[in-house]
């Protein structure tokens, strides 16, 4: 049996170990040591997720490590960058081997899903949480900011929204599987959207607290708006069959946990917005406007606006 | 008061942002952008501090932030890496505005004193706790690791060791400040040191959990052990004043939190080494020897060998 800090590492970490060109010391110095390509510039978050506030007391591993990782590539992703390398932050309150066990392969399928390399960590006891700092290159200049949009500018949307907050609501009643509670269990981080929308997209971020809450981040920094028009947000038949039209919009729109991207563009880049989500397979979905006055405005077919049901997630 | 995330990042984080070349993009957006220096390879590591377990209950948030900080900052140093920037995971059960303040002040200090900026974060509700995630740069093919010794070559270590230990224990009995309480609650990463030594050190590692338990990990590579000399561990007056000789010998040798450097060079250096230490104001002691076998022996005077006190601080 694992029996410190040490042994822990050897027996459940060390495996993760994969060649990279980007390591040149791996981990279990005191650094891990990376070549960033000439070039490209570094793009890093950090993004912390703790039992019974991110994931419900009790959820597997695997689901705590997927959503851990996915909020984190979501990140990248909203930047229009390619994954680079991961350090990961342990807490837990007792070495669970069952539990380190789980969370040692749901890490592995990341690391190869995303050809992203763990590099170093810390494991210490506490409550059940893991933070991941992520990184990521993206050619110099090419990151996508939130701040890029202007007024005119159309807005889209990567996938489906709103099956993740149904997903979290049929788990908590006790549903295990099926597409919505996998929406909420193993979001799919929009890591080739956001590559491909760099040099087309104005602005971007990905949708971790809400469609609108989102829009608001890119609208703050100039005092701009935006106008969406609720029956153009994308919603899985799932969705709406769970939880009928009205309440889907309404969790699409307001609730979290997506990890779609939503980002803006100028109308002349409409036709190449549609072959690049032919291409990459994934719904790209023109859901309002940037306007040159402050307000969001949910804007039903029949002209009255849906009023503003929460603010996005809120951590305190 | 400050009632959200949000309001808290404005409040207390958004005025520690700081110039800095290496920032493209600074906090605010998905991702920070960071532009690493042609020819630098970049140095990362993680460590999460977690009160109760790496700073006693109810320690002012000055302590817990600059005790997150040195473990940090002396990872850096154990590569001969140069502050890059930083990101900071912060978890606490309420938004404590008394702490907050204290934490953002002695971040500042911390910011300017090593010019490392803080690029990003995150905030959530939980056991407190600090999550730091810090960058440095190294010219490429310069990072001292800990595998680098050889059998024959001398092991030095920076500053006093024991006093960091001895510290907490006088802290924990009542006593706030004075040399030893203050080596434990501010202790100083040896950033220039470990800059100066790159070329000059074969190996190095910063002394976290202990001086056996560290040269330990610099002989595990190869197979090889050390011969450590008791009487030639520097010691500060102050400890063996408060703990007798013996004792301040056995805190220097298996008590951790020190953050000096320890590190291996062949006996040629030891002149250049001499310079250094004289140039930076920082002792540099001989300890002892790189021996072609296993075991780390620390010798008295006398030639009998003290007993082995412990394996570092245990995690787990």
């Amino acid at each position: 049996m694992a029996t410190n800090e040490f042994d822990i590492i050897d027996k459940y970490f060390k495996r993760l170990q994969v060649e990279s060109n980007a390591v040149v010391i791996g981990p279990g110095d005191d650094c891990a040591v990376l070549s960033v390509p000439a070039g490209e510039e570094l793009c890093v978050s950090t993004d912390t997720l703790i039992e019974g506030v991110h994931f419900p007391n009790g959820a597997p591993a695997e689901v705590a490590v997927s959503r851990t990782m996915a909020a984190n590539l979501s990140d990248l992703a909203g930047m229009g960058a390619s994954p680079f390398s991961f350090v990961l932050a342990i807490t837990m309150p007792s070495a669970n081997e069952d539990w380190l066990e789980a969370c040692s392969e749901e890490l592995a399928r990341n690391i190869q899903q995303y050809g992203i390399p763990l590099v170093g960590g810390n494991l210490a006891r506490g409550q059940l949480s893991l933070t991941v700092t992520v990184m990521g290159t993206v050619p110099a200049g090419c990151a996508v900011p939130r701040a890029g949009a202007a007024p005119g500018e159309e807005i889209y949307v990567t996938g489906c929204l709103g099956d993740a907050a149904k997903g979290l609501e049929l788990m908590r009643s006790g549903q295990q599987d099926g597409y919505l509670v996998n929406r909420y269990c193993r979001p799919t981080p929009r890591i080739e959207a956001g590559i491909a929308l760099r040099g087309v997209a104005s602005a971007m971020i990905d949708i971790s607290d809400g469609l609108m809450s989102e829009i608001g981040h890119i609208c703050e920094f100039r005092g701009y708006g935006a106008e969406i028009m609720t029956d153009a947000i994308p919603l899985s038949d799932e969705l709406v069959n769970a939880a009928g039209e009205d309440s889907a919009t309404r969790l699409a729109l307001f609730a979290g946990d997506d990890y779609e991207l939503c980002f803006t563009a100028p109308s002349d880049k409409s036709d190449e917005i549609e072959q690049l989500a032919e291409s990459l397979g994934l719904p790209m979905s023109r859901v309002g406007i940037i306007i040159d006055e402050p307000g969001i405005n949910a804007r039903r077919p029949d002209g009255t606006s849906m009023p503003y049901g929460g603010t996005g997630y809120q951590h305190f």
